[in-house]
């Protein structure tokens, strides 16, 4: 039993990986140059890009040959109940306000769940040429100049923690109060990187990161990058991430504890 | 004299291109592998490192060595006034605090005043392997896939802009509520890019920049950028932005004719 689990799970990550090369082939093209932009949101302003939409596609097109009886939860598309265990999660441009600003610092997420449980997760930025991956044997990122293992900087305690959030906007009411109070407690607050910033996290560079109001997909990749690196992901009550809501990611179980505790005061 | 001038200033364009060169040879070993972080402010954290300090040795050196009466005023070490009407202006890494999280939105900054007023400026993302340039002859870009001529995107109004800045901890008291104004009427605002964001501006994704409190090296080489991309750039107050303060960058005299009208509510 063990032994045919890790074998799908290195089939799951080479299958993952291709993925991630369809939908940077589809969004790259793009990217800088993406034509018009639509809002998904009536009362504010939620853009999406025709490279959003087809780099969804084609992994989805991918899934339904490959994995018939898996589900598939994404961004753009209504979501495929699972006839079994698997369900993929998908968001194809994470940080479109990035993508659409040229800043490349978003990303094309890819994750499988197992009855609901993260298992792997990709995090691909085509533009830089990076990609971070995660599950049951590690954490790594590869470059151009060749890959590695990562992990998070364990030494962090909360006064010399560097803090990262997409944006201050995301906060609304008690949680901005809450948000405010842990980066108070911090050496420094960084904004502006979407899925990246938990990457940053996973490879030790960045020690917490606190968001509000996430998405299932814009979470649920990411989840055993940041677990294989040794970092710990769950919402701001404490409870299982998997599902979105207020995100805290930090790199060591004592410095969660203790950013937990600041969020909760 | 035009000749003699446009000569001088293709000449001084080349010899920028070679510093930031040899300070992108400096740096680049360094991003996430920047040894210890030094704190220059003893009431807060405004983070030097290694990479710092060498990129703007190297580049000082090879201006002593070419151009002996030129001035050199770098963010690291002390201001050598010119004999002439020429002073290279260095910010070897704006944007620190991007590089200590490991975002790859930091830019060396390498400009050239003739007497005061800025005549080129280079922005170069190593990792990247990005180059922004600008001058009387117009306003340039590179990349690994090549090379072509950039231009603000002329076609924004205040409601349709994006609107960027590095962190909204930068501005404090009534350059909040300016700020905060400026952002409500904008279609969305994006934090987070330091020197990077200037050049979105340059290249026709980014509308307009608002920041405050700018040292003169953290301005003075974007604006032949911004200007030759068919952009403007003055204080909140619609002054010179050359020796830094708070500055507005916007990619249209019309938008920052209604950019400081608003601010200035």
């Amino acid at each position: 039993m063990t032994s045919d689990m890790s074998g799908d799970i290195s089939e799951f990550i080479e299958f993952a990986h291709g993925l991630a090369d369809s939908a940077g082939a589809e969004i790259l093209p793009m990217f800088r140059n993406f034509g018009e932009v639509e809002n998904k949101d009536q009362d504010g302003f939620d853009p999406v890009t025709a490279a959003d939409r087809a780099a969804e596609r084609v992994m989805r097109v991918e899934i339904e040959a490959r994995y018939p009886d898996h589900g598939i939860f994404g961004e753009e598309f209504p979501r495929r109940r699972a006839a079994g265990a698997y369900e993929w999660v998908l968001d194809p441009i994470d940080g479109t306000r990035a993508f659409i600003c040229g800043l490349p610092l978003w990303g094309t997420l890819i994750g499988l769940s197992e009855n609901g449980k993260p298992l792997i997760g990709v995090m691909d930025q085509p533009y830089l040429g990076e990609r971070f991956w995660g599950g049951p044997d590690g954490a790594f990122f590869r470059n151009r100049q060749g890959e590695k293992e990562i992990s998070t900087r364990k030494s962090a305690t909360l006064d010399t923690a560097i803090l990262g959030a997409t944006t201050p906007e995301m906060f609304e009411g008690e949680d901005a109060d809450r948000f405010y109070a842990l980066g108070k407690n911090c050496r420094m607050t960084r904004y502006g990187a979407d899925c990246y910033m938990y990457c940053m996290l996973a490879s030790g560079l960045v020690d917490i990161v606190a968001e509000a109001r996430l998405k299932p997909f814009d979470i649920a990749p990411l989840i055993p990058i940041i677990e294989a690196a040794g970092g710990c992901v769950t919402t701001w009550d404490g409870a299982d991430a998997g599902n979105g809501g207020n995100v805290l990611a930090s790199c060591s179980p004592a410095l969660h504890e203790s950013a937990l505790r600041t969020l909760n005061m």
